[in-house]
């Protein structure tokens, strides 16, 4: 992985975003990754040259939401059929063979959300249908599809902002947890994609962020993105959420989603459970936003979604400095699940569901 | 303000606290703070000389927890009368005017807390009521006063712990939220004074830290605090604990208390209403350990509690480094209130006090 400070907003395969911020682009190199690690003191961006980079960019969230990793993991699988065809051109059925295996560790690279399995199972079912001999020709159908991922990602967010505006009150004040902006996704944003929307029809809406212990993407990414957009954002403590509902100073709740099942439980950043709670007990409205192919209709519920648990030392280290002494055990689920009765509306693609649901 | 990274234990004046920490103490010279802010990196003491050294001392948080910030604020007006009397022995009214300013100023020193109020308001009464002519001894008599606050704060926190450890299971596993422990008193501590006497009792208790933000003193002072003792401690960030409740994995939740009004509504640590509301959600026992000077019974509910709201760079700089980009604004209560519907128990040096709370 190669890194660099320069921007690549003209670069060739831009493509429009509907904002200011891309997180994922695809050159005739290389994927181009703004790291979100470095958000925001700077604006830094890698270049993932392989497979086994990418899987690493997703694992130490470089790259990170659910619809924005579905789109790197994507664009990997570019990258393994650019790779393979080198030396595979002769030889179609090891060529698909690679493409499964780098496949399947791009899918297992983070479990939780849902969209990463389903854009690499978008692709395969591309390259086990294609029938014809040349390993350029599906190379190139390969990344036609990735670009149809990326391009239909752009287009569902901006759908999603326009059947979310229409849920925000003139003048709202809108809480979000963590980031489900332009930089969780190809471009836009699912919850912040509403709020762009409604910005653009009514300038006096407010952002408070939830800074998002312990990747604080709330403080990092959620803020500066409005910044990017002259949105007005206050930052809070994941703390203060019921305190500040309780003072009638939330008009309603948008996060995204990183897996939703078929009863519409919803797995999202760890803290959006405590975050419903608190809205159900100020009659706050709590609306989740996410493409549809987050929803996954083979689990049931909620309890069958898996929940990753990443290192303790995420909560035990901040800017490299030790928050507590030596002897401290961590519990760090970086997802919860909120059961379908604490939401009040999911928002795809296709317009607003409302409980029971039925997708 | 001088400070010293030598112990003070075998100092004279070192009274007997039930714990190994101790965060305030007076000797002949000063008063001696633990220096909450550096730890856990490192055990400092700092020696405070003056009245308004103590008052910088209160609203720096060296010293902090509703219960040693009143031992500090009656030892800040012992500071005093050493102070003035070198100058006005020979004018007891000056004496005693000089006396009332300084407590004015050391009472206002930070205003959710009553407890601070309650021990310069004790201190007054002695001076009004001294009827003889000595500075000096007028001076001695403030000084025994001050160590008597002291010492019951300790004798109290003994007895909230033996009051509280009745209701801890065998083998619990209970959550907390910031520091109400020996170093938010004069020693034992009064949420931490229970899971100190309960580990006592039952080895096999252990315990959830909140992480606190924004200050940390959850990760940074309670966890230090267990490792102390030797009791098991996870830390955990505060969005995590309805999840953790969800999974079965919390028995009860004890904190501590700035402020209670009559009706029982608790002012604490921002982040404790927000906790109230996710243990009633899972039939969690939700307990508050407090003394009883805690109660301020001139207010009929938890409205009237003043809140405190500090410096929003508290919330966007974490160890020197911001974590949001300029043009974020920030809102930053340092406490809530979690009204008393939400709470199971009240426990005091006088026993448990349950809803409908009349004290």
């Amino acid at each position: 992985m190669t890194s660099s400070a320069v921007t690549f907003s003209d670069s060739p395969g831009s493509l429009p975003v509907g904002s200011a911020v891309q997180a994922v682009r695809l050159t005739d190199e290389a994927v181009i990754l703004l790291d979100q690690t470095a958000l925001p003191q700077s604006v830094h961006y890698v270049s993932v040259d392989t497979v086994s980079e990418m899987v690493s960019a997703i694992q130490t969230m470089i790259v990170r939401g659910a619809p924005a990793i579905g789109v790197a993991g994507a664009y990997g699988l570019v990258l393994s059929a650019r790779y393979h065809q080198k030396t595979l051109q002769d030889d179609m059925t090891a060529f698909k063979g690679a493409l499964a295996r780098d496949a399947h560790h791009l899918a297992m690279a983070r479990p939780t959300a849902v969209n990463l399995q389903w854009a690499v199972d978008r692709l395969l079912k591309v390259i086990q249908s294609f029938e014809g001999p040349s390993v350029l020709e599906l190379t190139q159908r390969v990344t036609a599809e990735a670009n149809a991922i990326f391009e239909e990602d752009v287009a569902m967010c901006r759908a999603i902002g326009r059947h979310g505006a229409a849920l925000v009150p003139q003048g709202a004040r809108i809480l979000t947890h963590c980031n489900a902006g332009a930089l969780a996704t190809a471009g836009y944003g699912t919850a912040l994609g509403v709020v762009r929307a409604a910005f653009a029809k009514d300038a006096s809406i407010q952002v408070y962020a939830d800074e998002t212990r312990p990747r604080l993407q709330g403080a990092r990414l959620t803020t500066w993105e409005m910044v990017q957009e002259g949105i007005p954002v206050t930052l809070i403590s994941d703390n203060m959420s019921a305190w500040l509902m309780k003072q009638g100073r939330v008009d309603l709740v948008i996060v995204g989603a990183d897996r939703i099942a078929a009863n519409g439980d919803v797995a999202n950043k760890i803290g959006t459970y405590l975050l419903a709670l608190a809205a159900k007990a100020h009659q706050v409205p709590f609306y989740v936003a996410a493409p549809s192919s987050t929803i996954d209709a083979s689990l049931a519920s909620g309890e069958l979604i898996p929940i990753e648990e990443r290192d303790g030392q995420e909560i035990g280290t901040i800017h490299e400095q030790a928050i507590c002494p030596e002897g401290v055990q961590f519990y760090n689920p970086a997802f919860d699940v909120t059961p379908a009765d604490l939401i009040t509306g999911i928002i795809t693609e296709h317009g607003v569901f409302e409980a029971p649901f039925q997708f």
